[in-house]
């Protein structure tokens, strides 16, 4: 875990990605060095001359301060950067400067940096997701039959087990991580075009120049330069918020689930309070959604800022930066806690169990009404089970009873040949899960289908 | 083009799609009867039931008001739709009453019908992008050699023609057809996971069930039920925000380049105003902005959406379907008008020309010190042209004429064997066009390598 | 309550505020009848100019369908509008064309009409909103003692009362109220500027006519036309945002003191479940937070779109209309839906004291430490106290036997003269509610005081 | 200027206030030092506890990492931050530690410290709008008669004066001041609640120590602690997007202005281009449209972070505090980046009008249909000037001309005794500018109203 020297980077920039200004600098001094390689293995640099740019083309070497000073007068932090690293060039290498920046416009660098910090970041954050997938996947695998109270609309429903939640959380990470996974080998590429796109200043070698440069840094040449065309700023960020939202609905069961009056689940470190010494707050949850509940804002940032102008954008290509520093960073400090939270997580069967029973087996209504359907009609038989519902909440009695206590109704379901055990043994929750054991077992087949092809 | 019965449907509304009232209306009855289908397929209905189920569930057997009215007690629509559906069987069909909604939540009902608008709607707008990718090749091959300036910053930078800037066009409309292309094939699917997600109701027969209702409707079937899973629709929306990033570029382009001032292009059937004879306003343009500037927003209320509760969610799954109806809708008034757009628009490639001319040579200023450096070095070749740009300017002499207005530069120039007869050369905006016809070869054969994909 | 003809109407349209397209185009007809009448009042038209464009600038004339099909042509509705009301003219009346539309440019129509709107939305706002947060200052003084327990991200932390939590939502809602009726009296007026704002075609008269259109129509006149400055559709949304805010924040907590497991308070009209019978959905809270969940992401579409160019804006302003629409019609239907939400809000003070009592005494925990720490010291007292409480909970008894079930801690507290009954007593949560009535009756003082001021 | 010591500060941290992480654990340390001088005040703890205190709670003596990672087990560095604190009283000031965080709950301390931040940014933030006013009014004076062209969707429409458009500026900026400067007097609030809003940690004594620390601090006491009530935070979010949404119109404009195309405009500092020696790029401008762009989904992120759960929320509240210091930040660095914008903008009244002289009269338009309506009807004359002036742009004629030149127009004119003298005269841009002057004059009169009104 790195984290940060900030007051709140403990929360937020949990994870081992680096999107801060200093891994900003690194990026762009990788991207001039290697720019400088390309242009050497083109013949239009002298040989060693990508050493040489190398060699000066470390981070220590440079001031963040005096390059955001400088930055100011010309609206971006390149052009003092080339003439630090210029300036930098020993005299014996001095042959090597006009392989600096050849070709290139501050763009070029700049989102070419981006595209090296999301490659990182996304690495470290498939690296987190695949954790939490494992665990889920062992959740869903444990709990297959741990039987608790599903709910909708936060009321009690009908049964499931613990298994098919964990289930659930594990295909929309899986889900997340596919989508991450193709964004990150099809959609990130280089940037490289010049003034205005078409690379003029280097005649013809452009896109040769272009294939090298790629080919240094490992990325894709893109079909043209896509200086304002912003759709890959737009899948990375989109395929971004996947996770953030696999993460953020994780989160948000679990602060459900561990509920003082609930308390199926349990943070394994619940947060201590300074004046309550009997809290156990979900701590990691809450930092969870703290982060992911950014997400939406900065992928629309990212969105509204595709409408840039002609050859390159006045004002909303700046406004691109930070938010996809921010969503990275987020998105990395969510997974990072995520498995935390899930490797951590306790679960409480019994606890589950009860919750359930509490229930008086209302969450069974509907297989109760289904029980009596054939005899009674959909309609009679859906309106005598919710008046019982009702009589068993009043007084504490079961639905069974609650049926059975009304004479009226006794009668009726003796005289079809519905017997008291028929309608107990409808109230236990094994008997209504359904396809239950079928989902946990697609999921996981899901997961180990995918597993091996993000590995590449 | 269908436009509707409101009063800016004719901006907001334009495209084949439809997602009216009535439309939802008719994609819960589809499904609804599909279910029913199914059902009888899996013999859990009697035979017939299916037809029966169908016969009824039509549009104008239904009052959208009296739906309305009743969601008001239940949350949504479907229940009062269930029960109409139900009670419009004539006596002879009243076997296929227990087909009906069989298993399902209102949920199941919903989430499947925004599907099928969502594939409606798509086919729609892919039909327009098609349409309009192929205007963008057509600009990019008739244009390819068309020199205009290219600007940047808003400022007049270096070369480009108007083959390459619908080229760029081309390719941004081209990826956004893609992802759409594949959300369309791989991310739709059916809901159907009964009141928790496990189909309890159906015992056994839930899965067998669910598979036949893909099969009806000609969906997939996701792994598991996808209730509180909404990476599907965020996957959704996102892709529509592609298309709409992609038009509204265009149109911010068309109107800058649009200008009375530039006047390099003009929309077809310019838009009158009843004040001002002479105004031809670029409407279409105007229309599409209106349309896609509210896309990221869009993008960003279903996304913050994802974060719901358990097995289903309070709130934020109703909060999901208006937004997805207008990105739907939007996306599609956007694409339609992208087609008038490209079809009508004019180039006026003598403007184009005169433009850049205007520009006194200044555009070449990187040219021309590249014609310098070799002998007098970056730094001087850069100051000098530099110097030159401003009285250029000053006096309305070309950048040629400027630097040997000055003697001394005109000295120093001589004394490097840099003749006037080379500077004018360099001033030639053809001869600095680097990798511009490469470039537009690159975006118009990986358009020729697209178009047969897309079409399945 | 108009429910309109919508499928969904019935959730996302309740309230008496129109925002109809019909609404729309009455507004239109309003503004240009009022332009004539203030046209007649200035001289530049002849007497009975107003009366004769009034008596044709009715809806029934007008259809929708035609006004948007040439809307197509022109960006926006008005031209032809205004054409068809010339149109509608009779003979007699031919003197009167000259006064419609005089001096104005469509926007000044559309912007006017939209204060219409959004005047007459607030108002039905407001009524509910009153009515709401009568109801919650009921609830404060009624309950003011009703105990529950407090939480705090979710888990049981100290006890309140359910008065507190109704002032807390109360003020909330005066806040929200008080800032809507300041944009309501200071931030709405007229558009009139005239193609660039300028009011040319009428010469000197051009104020002249402005006053009287703002008094024809009981709107201020703005210091300047304000085409493109958008402050004012922004803080109209912001304000708009309040009532939601305050809104969402109640239903958020009306769902979740609602759960089966907690069950301190209902909505009077549960709703039902086709499949479960036994199910009371909090509908009312589940469809304001629909509501409510998308006004973040409204206003930020209309915040965006205030970026807008020179005289007037291509683009940002036709994404204006619809989402202030929209959010005019959520809010309404938020506010319509929280009076029913709080007036048949069902409170279960015993089940509140219940889940009280059922935390073992540990919401108490603060207090007891409070008691220890005199004689131990706060670090030993939070310590003694953290673990007594995982005592208690581990083997279900209340924290004071937990702290004395543990024979060093009961020395300890003997040796310091704390005795059983003492603790017993601290447990008692009456005695740890603080500052809890002097709270609510500074809510209940500050709705009394604001009450008066919005009556204007 | 504070440049921060970051990449980008120069350009996204620009302006005098500080929302550093250092700033926000001083404000927090100040929140403490100010609670501790409270509870003696109020008899609460021994005389001297407030110096003693306020003696440690100095930032030097903390270190952001180890508060971070503390953070993480607490999901907030205040209890950290507290632990610490109590640690570094002295021996002798040991009695001064019951003063410390007496009756708080971390988020009290950090609600009051972003308020704090808000206090001190807002401040600087209104610094520099008034210098930024200042100029505008500057600006409306002295170009109250330099006639431009105004424009319309990027068309000429008809002429203006730079003094309108700077009027326009000014009151947009003025309006922005005014609503920033309520919320800075009238929204601004301590937060001090305790655990769950009853400070029941403090029995009777509560309410007068929230008194005494609002006294100590200058923050007004609110009604109730507004743990879950975010509205505060939303006024205040939405206040800053006023600043922002006037300087990214302003910005906007001043890039169209300065387009090569126009040049009606230029910054004083043009940004000069690495490459292209030429190149004066309109810097501020796009700098203050990257900070500007941000901010509707920086105050979307806000209030959708309203919807908090009970006495204290799980995770919305974390997902503010960074948007909130983002906005705060970003709007100082607009408003600092628009006082050298402004300051430095150099006007071309000649080009102005040259453009103006460049559009054939066309501008005039709507003037010239006025003078033949009376003889020839509206219809007509409008007919006969659209077609005029497509033949004075085909032909490069000015639009009196263009009429004229036309034999059947000509005959009509002469008919009506409309001389080719009095068709030129109407084409003088100054004899159509309306209401110009009189728009000018109420904006700076507003300007002065409202300038004393700020200062208190």
């Amino acid at each position: 875990m790195r984290v940060s020297d900030s007051l709140f980077g403990g929360l937020f920039e949990r994870g081992a990605a680096d999107t801060s200004d200093e891994a900003w600098l690194r990026a762009m001094l990788d991207v001039e060095a290697a720019l400088a390689r390309a242009a050497e293995r083109a013949g239009l640099a002298p040989s060693g001359s990508g050493a040489a740019v190398a060699a000066v083309a470390r981070v220590d070497f440079f001031h963040n301060a005096n390059l955001s000073t400088a930055a100011a007068s010309t609206g971006n932090p390149v052009p003092a950067l080339v003439k630090t690293l210029t300036g930098l060039l020993p005299a014996e290498s001095a042959f090597a400067a006009d392989a600096i920046h050849i070709g290139a416009t501050s763009q070029d660098i700049i989102d070419t940096a981006a595209m090296l910090l999301a490659r990182s970041s996304i690495d470290a954050i498939m690296t987190d997701l695949r954790a939490a997938a494992a665990r889920c996947a062992g959740f869903a695998r444990e709990h297959a039959d741990t039987v608790m109270v599903g709910r909708t609309l936060l009321q009690q429903a009908v049964p499931v087990t613990f298994g098919l939640v964990a289930a659930g959380w594990l295909t929309e990470i899986d889900e997340a991580r596919q989508r991450l996974h193709e964004v990150r080998t099809t959609r990130l590429a280089i940037q490289y075009g010049g003034a205005a796109g078409t690379l003029a200043s280097l005649g013809e070698a452009g896109p040769r120049v272009a294939e090298l440069l790629a080919d240094e840094l490992s990325l894709p040449a893109p079909t043209l330069p896509w200086h304002t065309n912003r759709l890959r700023v737009i899948d990375l960020a989109a395929a971004l918020t996947g996770p953030c939202a696999a993460l953020g609905k994780i989160a948000r069961d679990v602060t459900l689930l561990a509920q003082t009056e609930i308390s199926e689940v349990h943070e394994q470190a619940g947060g201590g309070s300074s004046a309550m010494p009997h809290k156990q707050n979900p701590v990691a949850s809450v930092v969870i959604l703290g982060c992911t509940k950014r997400a939406p804002q900065l992928l629309a940032s990212i969105a509204a800022a595709a409408e840039q102008e002609l050859q390159r954008a006045a004002g909303a290509w700046h406004a691109e930066w930070q938010p996809l520093s921010d969503l990275l960073r987020l998105t990395n400090s969510a997974s990072a806690w995520s498995v935390d939270l899930l490797t951590g997580l306790r679960i409480d069967p019994l606890r589950m169990r009860a919750n359930l029973d509490a229930g008086l087996g209302l969450p069974m209504s509907e297989h109760v009404t289904a029980l009596l359907t054939p005899a009674l009609g959909r309609l009679q038989a859906h309106q005598l089970v919710a008046r019982a519902s009702q009589r068993a909440t009043a007084n504490g009695i079961n639905l069974a009873q609650a049926l059975l206590i009304d004479p009226e109704t006794a009668a009726k379901l003796a005289a079809n040949q519905l017997s008291p055990d028929q309608l107990q043994t409808t109230l236990a929750p094994t008997t209504y899960l359904g396809a239950t054991p079928h989902f946990i077992d697609r999921a996981l087949r899901a997961h180990e289908v995918l597993e091996p092809t993000l590995a590449d």
